[in-house]
């Protein structure tokens, strides 16, 4: 018996989320297919964490055991093709076979992306909360500060009964600006002042995150943007331990899982790990 | 009777091309209903370039004549909630009667996106050609220095009945290599170093493009790039006149039209014109 660590990245739009619900497809349910048809192997996968409807990740981790025994390498490149376009297998290695992707998570890494302009975007729709108001972020960044640390997080979790308890920690929070892509501006690549800063992201790294907690905290973030509240609002509603002061919880298509950290000591034994090579191919443009 | 110039962004994917097809539903046919829908006006779309299916536009440009007496202003804002999200209206503005988007263009500005690198993408699939080994970007630059000025470039055209003639100028041609979008990273926002070149951006300005001429020239260059051709097979490729003697044509999901110049002084007579207004909300989050 092994058990496989996979890193996916998917496009959460048409998913009902990570997780099997009986009212459409879910990404693990196509991922476990995918890992049957391509290994002849049933796998149960077990998540980071479970992201709800229209969520993306960019590095979501799920492991599984198997009696397979398809090297790492095979399950990255050969799982790739029994997915569709919008899911995809990032890495794959072998751990001890007592890892939990859930339990063993030490740090995980959300962002929150806002297109802060009057136009729409024709290509990030899907992948960015449109808010048309003047946004301040740098007041997002410095209320955002009062959440570091650990404290009792409930004012911005939505009701969920299997939570022992809202105590969460917080390491970092950040509120930055951005442009979009530079291949979709519409003068030469990297030319194009006017739509420089017209993103805002928020990246939330913690131990743990409640439901719904990333997108409430950037929905109230929100209203400090518009200066209807300011870093001492935050403390209030942080102290206040009630749900109704904080702002409303933030659309899912603006939400990325980026990242998970997991202890090192727990993957000492780590047998072997295979990750798609990208390609270094730069000023000579020979293979790496 | 007036004369409407709009300039519009659009997902090509799911369109048979910008015109009209027995096969599926085009661009023209989408904003020509939705002008019928808003103004109750029939409108007869002229664009700047018929852009193929799967092709996408930052700056696509047509203009149509009517009755109505909507205000520019009104084609912008009350234009966008009769269109799907994947078609994006950037501006309108009155031109003399005598304006026409096909024959008034001077220049017109196309660009080819390749992701280079051995991952798949699990958002810009649609949005890039994904070729997997490695590509010498200089090498490709410096051979399409070549193309610039005015040449028979018969080698770049698929057969097609109407071209009276395949001569054509080019003024620029520039092909270089940029990130993903920096909100894709998976580490922090601009700490991504790994992706930070993946992909390759092909710009090329001329008075007008035979059919597919953007396509296969970029399917040509990459064979530039992986070092097969070089700047004197490209000369030789055009002095050839001779379509077996150039590259592939490469897929339509890489390619852009981008922006579309006109002369200055054919516009002197704009009467009124509107743009959606691009939140310049930044250091101190006020409106413009």
């Amino acid at each position: 018996m092994r058990n496989i660590r996979l890193t996916l990245a998917y496009d959460g739009t048409r998913y009902v989320g990570w997780q099997m619900q009986p009212n459409g497809v879910s990404v693990q349910s196509v991922v476990e297919a995918a890992i049957r048809e391509f290994s002849g192997c049933r796998a149960s996968l077990i998540s980071a964490g479970r992201t709800d409807a229209g969520v993306h990740a960019l590095g979501q981790v799920a492991n599984f055991r198997t009696e397979s025994t398809i090297p790492c390498r095979g399950f990255v490149a050969g799982l790739q093709p029994f997915l569709p376009d919008d899911i995809l297998v990032r890495s794959a290695d072998e751990v001890p076979l007592d890892f939990h992707a859930t339990y063993a998570a030490k740090r995980k890494r959300y962002r929150y992306v806002i297109l802060n302009a009057r136009p729409a975007h024709p290509f990030l729709g899907r992948y960015a909360h449109h808010f048309h108001a003047a946004l301040d972020e740098r007041a997002m960044h410095e209320a955002a500060q009062v959440l570091v640390g650990t404290h009792d997080f409930c004012s911005f979790e939505t009701e969920h009964p299997n939570t022992a308890t809202s105590v969460r920690t917080i390491f970092e929070a950040t509120v930055g600006r951005f442009g979009g892509w530079p291949a979709w501006n519409t003068s030469a690549v990297g030319e194009d002042k006017a739509t420089a800063g017209e993103f805002i992201w928020f990246d939330i790294v913690a131990d743990g995150f409640l439901y719904n907690m990333v997108r409430t905290i950037a929905g109230t973030l929100i209203r400090v943007g518009e200066h209807k509240w300011n870093a001492a609002d935050l403390r209030r509603i942080v102290d206040g331990h009630d749900r109704r002061h904080a702002g409303p919880t933030a659309p899912a298509c603006g939400l990325y899982l980026v990242k998970v950290d997991y202890e090192v000591a727990l993957l000492t034994t780590t047998v072997k790990s295979a990750t798609v090579e990208t390609s270094t191919a730069g000023k000579d443009g020979t293979h790496p």
